[in-house]
């Protein structure tokens, strides 16, 4: 089986067709013998005996692109001028911009926004410090901080490798959510300083989203923000995927006709994600949890490989105190949660799961079990992909949440708003639409981030957790 | 004499006019006579016996403003329904905002500018640092960094009452310079804090605009991220104030017909500004300077009030170690500069400068010494306000060096770069505009910023000091 294209591998090749031999048919053969999927082709130049053509092509990886342009660049009458990879093109000069809100053509309008007119706003600011919220950035701007020590599948690849994602982050805020956000990217990957460093520069900010910063840090980094800011501190790794994965379970707990409270849960992974996904789940209500690692099952008194969150986990779940690996965990356990690695599990490690199995596989690009291998063992399957049905993303999160929180002037993000948003993006799925394939929105799904919004903002006004 | 009004104090009022005894031209003339300047009028709802009104008046400043609504309201006929101050009213949510460059509507561009697209991005970005100049913001984004210790004429406001002027920063930097700028303002003005802060965040940005920092700490901040940063750092206050008076004095010399070499100066303000323009100033050949702080003159050996800057000038300024006060310094002197605070000197003190004495007194709002009064003894006079001729404005020259830093990857600014910015702003002066009214090109002079930002890049690639 070929691997499928992706518009993640997509380039466009600007080719000169130099004499009649040219055919265009066969070029387009000779892509789709490569694997490669045209995408668009534009005529550039057209004269006699001389075509200039566009051709974008969507390919599997960057070797079989290659192999792509060489084969074209072979074919009788063709030459190739350029190649440009269009995700390459699309983060030339990064992928934000900063810009004013209103126009500043006059000279009014300069003594306004500026000297001498700024001055009293800057003095109202100074002497009541709350009004920062109505009169500056920080009314709807958000931090995604990153230290680049956990990004995506990539692992710790450091601050620079992390700003591509961080903007991107701070596109899908506006995009979805109407939020600023700007990448603060940190080269140290030392929590206190980073602390200090969030700290400091937190009179910017009116929330803080913490991203791809690798556990067991991340949990005090976050708890420690959480104390000392009077502004929402979100790590989105932890408690976004939690609420979209509480999400897809409260649907799929419909689907097969079980109640959360009866069911157990196995997680594989305990960084970020799968802390808090089991948090979550508990808050949620869920009759136990098993938590696994690379050291296999956690337990009370396991020595190998513990931080204070596993510990602190060890105590609070596990409740048969069961010990081994992954798959004497998975024994008639109801959901399967990987937040893991690739490849963990076989098809046939399911058929020990409950009755009407769940598994949400979010590795990615490559789940803990391909949904093809799973499916005769189970009921509702999920992924962190966008290729196969039921894609678990965050987006479906953090937008609204912010959302919520800014609509709100909410000091601070908690456990319960968590779960009102998960709640809110699960009812986004009809009754008529629910089904094993389809329990979560589509990311597109434009009612989901107001539906989160409302929901975060309620609980905020109704915990009394709201500025002023 | 009334103060003259200003758009900084515009209020907009919607007024009702209930009966027939309201009359229009007797409300202006109420307005008039207790100073306001009617901006516009327009009418929201007319109806019988009904008239709303929004009536816009530029004032000049908060008490007279209150006196006017109150004459207003007991206009007869008259109930005032709502007023906005519009200096506030365009501050709602802050100045400014940050956008995607390009749509993102699609899942083909979702999978691009985001998961799994971004994940070959990142990667390049790890294993070529220098790649992040070329696809991420850095490519095109200053930091504007304050510690609020400095905030314009208001002194030590703090972070909170700073943002405002750091998000006008951003504006001027995106309008004239089409430079994109972000602003951070840091709770703490420990100088090692801050330089661990802005060293930390640097993976973000390009290039580094310290801001209203007070001095002498703005000055070792700045050293320290010259030195420990492969990026541009540049200190408005310094070196943007320093350009723009060297241009104005570039211009005023012609006028009076002297060369620079052969004038001397006295400073007044040994702060930020006042130390950079004096080494500005000695950079561009003038022959002598000498600086007075609060103590009075400057000079090698003076034991009260000094920091290592002013040990540096008084070894290297003040050849004929002249003591004493500001108006003794002043005997001689081609040029005053004031870079301190208002109404250090009265008219008559500048009697004793030499002919064809050149003033810039730039303490804002209120100058060293009031141009009218400086009229009588002065050949060529220069202010920060912009209702005066002649305003000094440092807009003149960051937007245009950042453009032309980043223009050319320059890896640092440099004393050279700083002259070659204030030559081109002369020269946006023509020899038809040039007066004693008008030495240095208006704000909105669209030419300025190009020209800025070519001379800056040519000194950046003569000198080598560019990336790659």
């Amino acid at each position: 089986m070929p691997a499928s294209t992706s518009p993640s591998y997509r380039i466009t090749m600007r080719i000169k067709c130099v004499d009649d031999s040219f055919n265009l048919a066969a070029l387009i053969a000779k892509i789709d013998d490569l694997g490669g999927s045209v995408h668009e082709i534009r005529t550039l130049e057209s004269e006699i005996n001389k075509t200039v053509l566009s051709v974008t092509v969507d390919n599997s990886g960057v070797q079989q692109t290659a192999a792509l342009i060489n084969a074209v660049a072979s074919v009788s009458g063709v030459e190739v001028l350029s190649v440009v990879d269009e995700t390459f093109e699309m983060h030339l000069a990064g992928k934000i911009e900063v810009r004013s809100k209103s126009a500043l053509e006059t000279r009014d309008a300069l003594s306004m926004a500026y000297t001498p007119g700024v001055a009293r706003v800057s003095m109202a600011l100074a002497e009541k410090p709350e009004l920062s919220f109505k009169y500056t950035i920080r009314r709807n701007m958000v931090a995604v901080v990153s230290d680049g020590s956990a990004v995506l599948g990539l692992g710790n690849i450091g601050p620079l490798g992390a700003m591509p994602v961080m903007e991107g982050k701070a596109v899908l805020f506006k995009e979805f959510g109407g939020v600023d956000a700007f990448p603060i990217c940190v080269n140290t990957q030392n929590a206190d300083e980073i602390v200090e460093i969030v700290r400091a520069i937190a009179p910017t900010f009116g929330g803080i989203n913490l991203e791809d910063i690798s556990a067991p840090r991340c949990f005090e980094i976050e708890e420690r923000l959480k104390r000392e800011l009077d502004i929402p501190v979100f790590h989105d790794d932890q408690h976004g995927t939690a609420a979209v994965v509480l999400a897809a379970l409260i649907s799929a707990a419909k689907i097969v006709g079980k109640e959360i409270g009866s069911m157990t849960a196995v997680v594989s992974g305990a960084g970020a994600a799968g802390v808090a996904c089991s948090k979550t789940l508990m808050a949620a209500g869920i009759a136990d949890v098993i938590l696994c690692d690379t050291k296999g099952i956690i337990y009370k008194g396991r020595k190998e490989g513990m931080n204070a969150a596993k510990e602190w986990l060890a105590e609070h779940t596990n409740r048969q105190q069961v010990k081994g690996t992954l798959r004497d965990a998975l024994k008639g356990a109801d959901l399967f949660l990987g937040v893991s690695g690739p490849g963990l599990l076989k098809g046939e490690d399911l058929k020990v799961m409950a009755s009407d199995a769940i598994v949400f596989a979010l590795s990615n690009p490559n789940p803990e079990v391909m949904p093809e291998e799973a499916a005769p063992y189970v009921k509702v399957m999920a992924t962190g992909r966008s290729d196969y049905p039921n894609q678990i993303n965050n987006v479906l999160c953090f937008p609204g949440l912010f959302r919520g929180l800014f609509d709100s002037s909410a000091v601070t993000v908690t456990q319960e708003m968590v779960v009102a948003a998960s709640k809110a993006i699960a009812d986004c799925v009809s009754p008529e639409e629910l089904s094993p394939d389809f329990i979560i929105p589509s990311v597109f799904n434009k009612a989901v981030a107001p539906a989160v919004a409302a929901a975060v903002a309620k609980v905020a006004r109704d915990s009394g957790l709201t500025r002023k």
